[in-house]
């Protein structure tokens, strides 16, 4: 593919969105996209104005769509992965790459892969390793499929920052995933570690405690960042570690932690937090305690 | 105090002897113990052993313990914590300092004071902030109460290594329970994540991955720790973590971590892993993998 190449996006979200926003670049033939609520009203809005201002085409169908693009980037809701899969299959053949960017399970990626083999194309799993909008097309990729190589290779021209791990399909997401575990549950460890040390005024000696174990981090400033964290994300936080538990469940391990991270960024949904703190960051995970018991006083 | 000064322990287990053994040394009058467990058959024998080794001299009621003793140590399990201190309370009096070493809640540690205060007795909560036997009389102690500061200074000239954290009693303990969410929640976190991981080889991108966000911490090398803590002493530690869950409900708060790595704990315990490293430290968490996969397979 030494020619311009032409890239259409499987649904056009915020992920896509600023995607596409970097690809406005010599090379680039042209950038496709169908998105099913393209004339909802509302949010078929946001899609047509991102479209203009990210110079992507949307097209209508499926099919329009595969035939504009040589790479395809499925950039769906996770529960519409699959789905997706299956209705640009009837009209892929061996002339496209077709990614699939989304944050589903190890084992629905080798399920994806499946049904884009049997067309022709060829397969990628992407998971995104860091938040879109921050990093836009630069965003840290893990990519895994025999076709991985190429789809590294050839979009590290436009920027693309894409290390391969594996051409067996499912490592990539894994990682992501079992990565998660880890970072989300830290997040729900220290929430709830500040929530009761607090009662006790404990939380200094505990923090200082934690460094004398682990003295490379700073357990004060990563309380205030994971705490708020859990406050602005804890919705999404809960639905991914949802999938991560079903993955754990599909390979026959008790999702016991990854269970509990759901509950304890649910909590955060329910007790109104993100509402409270009107959906941007607390500055440190004392206002969160002081905000609950405000909150624990006015209900009284 | 500057005369020599008698020490007691109410209880006469793992901690207290491994407490006394560093107590032989100038400036201590006698070392004095009651367990009820002295006559125990099995159990006695090794109580017996201990004190002879450690020079304590055993006694037979909590009368003649109080009696022998200026400073009484309560050493007896964390469940029998409250009935020591009551069985102790009526041959207290001014003349005494009485420290409570168990690992119990904080609100548990105030219900004790109350008792010993009644006596006119001193009362110091006292947390262990890490393994005596692997410290011995030197065992990173935090102390709390009106009494804490002087029995901190009087037992620095022995090597007591006590840091006063309040006046109040409860935030010592409050801080090693709040210590160990983040610190056994990690264990548990970290061993959910391998489990999960190596079925896709993805451990070692994951732990790649966590090192660019925590470069301070080698996360393989602490998986290979952890999740060996996690095969030795999980009982211990669910049974811990039970306290910490136990004392977030009891001010309130849902304990979803800490109930979630009881569960995980006591995985490790039914899973039969202790038995299968006859007691001794996996040297990786590639063993423990590994093993898991063999139990399985001579399962089916």
């Amino acid at each position: 593919m030494e020619r311009a190449v032409s890239i259409g996006f499987a649904g056009f979200g915020e992920a896509a969105y600023y995607i596409a926003k970097g690809l406005r670049q010599p090379g680039i033939a042209g950038i496709t996209a169908y998105d099913i609520n393209t004339h909802t009203a509302g949010r078929g809005d946001i899609i047509q104005q991102r479209a203009a201002e990210s110079g992507t085409r949307l097209v209508e169908t499926n099919e329009e769509l595969v035939r504009s693009s040589e790479i395809i980037l499925s950039t769906v809701t996770a529960n519409r992965a699959a789905e997706a899969a299956e209705q640009n299959a009837p009209y892929l053949g061996a002339q496209h790459l077709y990614a699939d960017l989304n944050s589903v399970s190890p084992g629905l990626k080798q399920s994806i892969e499946r049904t884009i083999a049997a067309t022709g194309a060829r397969f990628v799993e992407i998971a995104m390793m860091a938040p879109v909008p921050a990093h836009g097309h630069r965003v840290p990729m893990l990519a895994g499929g025999k076709a991985a190589a190429e789809f590294a290779e050839h979009l590290a021209q436009f920027g693309f920052s894409v290390e391969v791990v594996s051409e067996d399909v499912g490592m990539a997401s894994a990682t992501k995933m079992f990565r998660s575990i880890v970072i989300k549950g830290l997040e729900a460890l220290l929430t709830e570690c500040v929530l009761g040390a607090s009662r006790y005024s404990a939380e200094e000696r505990v923090f200082a405690s934690l460094s004398e174990s682990f003295p490379g981090i700073q357990w004060k400033e990563l309380a205030d960042y994971m705490v708020g964290r859990v406050v602005v994300h804890g919705e999404r936080r809960a639905r991914e570690m949802e999938e991560v538990a079903e993955t754990l469940r599909s390979i026959g391990i008790e999702p016991i932690m990854a269970a509990a991270i759901v509950k304890r960024m649910d909590w955060s949904v329910e007790a109104g937090l993100k509402e409270r703190f009107k959906g941007s960051a607390p500055r440190s995970y004392q206002e969160v305690i002081d905000a609950l018991a405000q909150m624990s006083a006015a209900a009284d």
